[in-house]
């Protein structure tokens, strides 16, 4: 099973026996998401903002407005550093300290470059549109060139990463056990509702499978 | 109405039409949510990583292991920031740059401290795990010396923040409006589902009030 190297960078410091640095279980974290958190340095401290991504093999695409302050900083930079979590549960211990939650997480780490080459550019515009809702992209107009031309696109290829998942009950204090106090979880999902279209849509424009097999898949 | 200070730090620079610097639209973003994401330098990158927060008029808290890596450096470098989000929906166009996404974000800018005091880290720990499920810290066993004495507390003083909000429909260029192509929103919401007890309770403890609020207020 192929494994991203454990660095100083990526070793996960607590709760070590939650973390895997498995290169699968880390694209599988990141395959089930579209939105991940970027540190930036500015004026001296680290801002985090949430970007949407798309991953293809190791490279993750990023894109924004040719001003983008974050992607601009970033690429001056080269190091980057990613975090996407799925929260999927609220853990109510009897103690306030062993309350915690249910998730899956990925951090990579890597170096960020501009792309420039037009057709590498609308490749991952498709990756990240894609990433948000598989087969979006051929359903579109085709991209122009003079939008491409006002788009920063770029790549970070992921150096290494780390995972770490949290998918168990409750963990009290053995003489908390008997109290009376109710302990359990609350599960917590991502839903997609109902699809509302656009009100000036022409008539006839129904649907599309690719939109009903996403609600499809992230309904209850 | 009470706002923040605009600066150069927590000016929105892109899409300035949907920030806001009310202090009520911060805090109620902030209330919303209990998990934000933080950024860390280290080694000469930002790191981005996800902590539970609780907010108490203009204070922030948070807490940790007294070795988290991530809030001894912040506490070195008192400078601190943090987003929180929540995603609302899918907005898709019918071109690929006009896709976006519907949510509402708070990026918050302060100082970073240590509590020491034992009752004030009490009271941070409280205003934590009652930011998570409102009324759970009052049905928790008293929390003990020993584990205070183990608990990192720091508390953030907002200086500054921006709140950002898009919560429109499908924006497309007017030469596009006439394609065959389906536009729209696909609305995403957070929702818990059915308390699973833990199966090591007593016998008769039954899922509380402030449980069943919880989850009655996050279904559907």
């Amino acid at each position: 099973m192929a494994t991203y190297p454990k660095t100083s960078l990526n070793k996960v410091q607590r709760g070590a026996k939650r973390a895997s640095y498995d290169i699968e279980t880390v694209n599988q974290i990141l395959d089930a998401d579209f939105m991940g958190y970027v540190g930036y340095a500015y004026k001296g401290r680290a801002i985090s903002l949430p970007m949407a991504y798309g991953r293809e093999n190791n490279k993750i695409y990023l894109h924004g407005s040719l001003k983008n302050r974050m992607l601009l900083t970033l690429l001056e930079a080269e190091d980057i550093s990613m975090t996407v979590m799925h929260l999927n549960g609220l853990v109510l211990a009897r103690s306030g300290l062993h309350h915690s939650v249910n998730y899956r997480s990925a951090t990579l780490f890597g170096k960020l470059k501009k792309v420039t080459d037009s057709l590498e550019k609308e490749k991952g515009l498709k990756c990240v549109i894609d990433q948000m809702i598989p087969g979006r992209w051929e359903n579109l107009r085709p991209i122009l060139e003079k939008e491409l031309n006002g788009t920063l696109v770029a790549e970070m290829v992921i150096e290494t990463a780390s995972a770490k998942i949290r998918d168990v009950g409750v963990h009290d204090e053995k003489s908390d056990m008997e109290l009376p106090i109710w302990a359990g979880i609350v599960p917590i999902k991502q839903l997609a509702e109902t699809p509302q279209s656009d009100p000036y849509l022409p008539e006839g424009v129904a649907i599309p499978e690719h939109i009903d097999n996403y609600v499809n898949k992230n309904s209850k």
